[in-house]
């Protein structure tokens, strides 16, 4: 425990990632004090056009004429 | 708030990701009173290879000879 | 499938519960097709200590002096 | 119910999946009592390099120099 | 990895939720190799009154008169 | 986005609550560049009865005589 779950948008990169995975692993070890093998991430990475974000989708292009 | 996800067969348009993401901001906006601008949805779309529903798997082939 | 989850502040009564799933369960019928016996919805509630929704935690009460 | 959601590394056979959520199926309703079709199941895959387990990414190469 | 949760009603007993969370390891591990010190597992629990399954609330009490 | 969920054994202060979703906003925007106000997180407590990590229970007492 934790386990921590990522839900955003497609377009990060391996760097990217790397980056963010390991400071929240970082942070939830500071704040808790939970150690750092006990840490679990996953970040689930979708295209705009399955996600609504405070009311307004990501979808890129418009879906109807 | 809400956070609202929504684990799915892949296949859908475009049109119905648009169709069915909006109309579950709206009819959360009316049954509940969220401000549109704080709704929040993540369409997860699977393989049916990767889904069981009601206890029958979702694979279009079968797996074993 | 689909399954839908909701993930949002405590303080709904049954009635907007009912009213949340239920209208759910319609427009995922109505937008994408799916058989409501095959539609699945959980709601899943919290404090808002528990909660940051746009940058902003949602506890009530400043946690520091 | 109930409904359950499995994140783990992509790389499973076809075979491995009807395997896993097969036996997933079979021990929920021997453990407690669900009927078998009122479980479902989602195995939902991901890159290593979106993964972080026991404090250590599962990314095979360094992503950086 | 794997990270499988499971989103039930309540009611279970502590012995069923250690049943349930024993087997889905070992069968987890059967079926696709996973050593068990790499799979984790949570148990969330909800009320009827939050749940729809397959189409029907699981709400004991009609929620109108 | 991204929406943030953290799934972890319950006994967290307010106070522990805070720093650390407000550490993951911070973290979130600095690793990957989103605007703090599109940034979601959820905490979600669960009993150690409900919790398998690394193939442990993390029930406090043993089920069975």
């Amino acid at each position: 425990m934790p386990f921590i779950h990522v839900d955003l948008e497609t377009g990060l990169t391996d760097q990217e990632k790397s980056e963010l995975t390991q400071q929240i692993v970082e942070v939830t070890h500071a704040a808790i004090g939970s150690a750092v093998e006990h840490i679990n991430v996953v970040l689930r990475e979708w295209p705009g056009a399955n996600i609504v974000e405070a009311g307004r989708s990501l979808a890129t292009e418009p879906v109807t004429a």
